[in-house]
């Protein structure tokens, strides 16, 4: 493309534009029990197994799942932020532990791709 | 295979010695909200954003995560119970969508190994 204008990283928006222009990041936050502490629920799942007539199953851990998308300049900024929310909303340091996974990422161009 | 012998595939121990001899896969199954489907746990995620200060997270979905152990002589075979548990009694599948993920395969001989 050889035109002087630039679709795709307007940033003439004010914090709209700008934000337009930093790419989005979906995360994944794991949130499980910690080694030792009392999972009720996962012993529910193991005492249906056997009306299920299902063997072979043990240990059996039951946590939660956050997906959610972060827009920021970097990716170390996005999981910075993913971190603090995790440590301070969705898990509970005292009794579970908290795994981040990168999903994806979309970058500005891309931006309407992105499903909900 | 031409010896008449049969070591780790050894049957002769009983239904523990078959058990023993067979590879112990561990499998994480997450549950999230099927897309369209309300998530009244995502909004209540998304509504504590302000109060902590934290800007540029969107699309925040919340779901369940399990993690189990699976003794089969296969993995295909560990992965339909897998499989049949999510579709019957982990997930609902009206309103969840679930996805398996092998986390790792424990060998007979290293099965003291195996954290709870």
């Amino acid at each position: 493309m050889s035109t002087t204008t630039s679709r795709g990283a307007e940033t003439h928006g004010g914090d709209d534009g700008a934000m337009a222009a930093m790419p989005t990041f979906r995360y994944a936050v794991d949130i499980l029990p910690k080694p030792g502490i009392l999972d009720p629920q996962g012993r529910a799942v193991e005492g249906s197994l056997g009306h299920l007539g299902i063997a072979g199953v043990a240990d059996v851990r039951v946590g939660r799942r956050v997906e959610l998308s972060v827009t920021a300049p970097t990716e170390e900024q996005a999981r910075a932020t993913v971190e603090r929310l995790a440590a301070e909303l969705l898990a509970n340091p005292l009794i579970e532990v908290h795994a981040i996974e990168l999903l994806g990422a979309i970058s500005p161009a891309g931006r309407g791709t992105g499903t909900r």
